[in-house]
């Protein structure tokens, strides 16, 4: 697997951003460790989902390309599909749910897709996506449980790994786990020693009870603010992933959160999704306390100004 | 005056962060040019004015850093000053008036700084410092008009020109006009070929008026959305300095203003304050039209949440 993620950073070169670590003396007296943020909120389209997207879409053979791609995805991935189509001339289409939130939604028609609404209380979006796939011949680029998608996500820790030096703990955000599960390969492989922690809402908890129990468990549209984790469940893929290389899960509450991307604003001046501010959550609240160098996974800052505001307000 | 920004440059080494140059594929289709911003909302304390502060308070003599130091400000200077005061354990008070944003008040108090009120409507922040001065022998450290001052703010300049060689252009926001003509003495010596122009608001464009008749005119607490732009008049330094290294001054509307805070909100990732925006607003309403490469003074990120949510409503 590792050798897929170093193959998907040749690819992604000059294409992706090489985003920059941040870090923050205030953060570092917080909570009393070195702590570097992987900024992935200034990756193109505004999250780690471009590296899984080009590193899958520019694989595609000719006739592939030519007949377009599918997806479906909350946000950030139709976003990223969206774009790599674009960048490489490939027609997309996107299955997604009414109550996507407004930014997400726009910025994915922005960049030429073609936006299909369903109804998540009646359908799910991979039935929607499987009958569009039928009918046109599109190929399906999914969110997470793809083998090029997650060597691609794990190029984020790669890059984190090369600049700081033997990290003693790295934080992830958890979803469907495609960028868990590629940046724990990364990170294991690259530096052994490295405990690497999965972080989830505690409303919406799956892949931490998957983790602890070895048996998949699932959630059905949570209502956690951190709307990039409302994934049902892991892969296929990424559950065994994730049982061989995450060392542990942990879980955060919405108010953790909430401070967690206040934090961000105020402090580091960064804008930042609730998804994205898992890991600072985890640090800040005290439900992972690190010692040394702490890697966090900064996972993306598309947030609708309105959320922004109510975040804000506290 | 170059060789003092240089002599600041290393006086505020390992002290003040080395701030990133970010950019940005859209925003550079979207003014047909190469644009480098150069971060000073990542600073300490969120703003520029780190670096004089440190440069003029760390050369002060034992006897002045026992009896402590003085300074007015509508906010990001407060907090410069209270936070070296705290660095180099010398008692602060600050002169403040009492509409300044909550932010920026409480972020001089986190530091430690005794801050006085005073009302901008009955009395001057100036004649209020040089009373308390009177009285305690406090030093007083200005915001914009002192050498050391102004040394320290052309450092963000010239970092950004020795990462990015030859620039084109130059815009740099200006309130008092300490950033604009430390800037421009670092720009033109570093690059004399390149084009040195200060951004105001419409509101608050006393400095451009000054330079096009070349006599010193003022505003009163002029009503810009831009806090950090408010000074009355530049100073018997940086008038002069403004007129012998500055290009030209442009003016920028309150709409234009808002537009480059949401545009580095939502498509940058970034959190920046009105004033901080200016140089970028320029560019994004036309007032500049800037060919080549152009670099761009982001100058704060010190932001009110309840400012943040009503721009980001528009």
């Amino acid at each position: 697997m590792f050798e897929l993620i170093k193959r998907a950073k040749e690819r992604l070169r000059g294409h992706s951003n090489v985003t920059p670590v941040m870090t923050s003396r205030t953060l570092n007296e917080l909570v009393e460790a070195q702590v570097f943020l992987k900024c992935e909120n200034f990756q193109r389209v505004g999250a780690f989902k471009f590296r899984g997207a080009f590193n899958t879409i520019c694989q595609l053979t000719d006739e592939q390309k030519k007949r377009g791609v599918i997806t479906y995805s909350s946000g950030n991935h139709a976003q990223a599909v969206a774009l790599v189509g674009r960048l490489l001339g490939v027609r997309t289409t996107v299955v997604m749910p009414e109550n996507a939130p407004m930014v997400k939604r726009a910025a994915t028609e922005v960049y030429g897709a073609t936006v299909i609404d369903y109804d998540p209380e009646k359908t799910t979006r991979e039935e929607m996506a499987k009958i569009l796939k039928a009918d046109h011949g599109y190929t399906l680029i999914p969110p997470f449980d793809h083998l090029d998608i997650i060597a691609g996500q794990g190029t984020a820790a790669m890059e984190l790994l090369e600049r700081i030096k033997s990290l003693d703990t790295l934080l992830v955000p958890c979803g469907g786990g495609g960028l868990l599960s590629g940046s724990a390969i990364a990170a294991k492989t690259m530096e052994p020693t490295c405990r690497v922690i999965g972080i989830e809402p505690e409303l919406a908890d799956d892949a931490t009870r998957s983790f602890h129990t070895k048996t998949l468990q699932t959630v059905k549209n949570p209502p956690t603010i951190a709307d990039g984790t409302r994934t049902p469940s892991l892969g296929k893929l990424t559950f065994p992933l994730v049982l061989e290389y995450v060392d542990d899960m942990r879980t955060v509450t919405e108010s953790g959160i909430i401070e967690a991307v206040q934090f961000l604003f105020y402090r580091m001046k960064m804008v930042v999704e609730p998804s994205g501010a898992l890991g600072l959550a985890a640090l800040l609240s005290g439900a992972v306390s690190a010692k040394g160098s702490v890697g966090v996974i900064i996972s993306g800052g598309n947030i609708d100004g309105d959320l922004m505001s109510k975040i804000l307000k506290g």
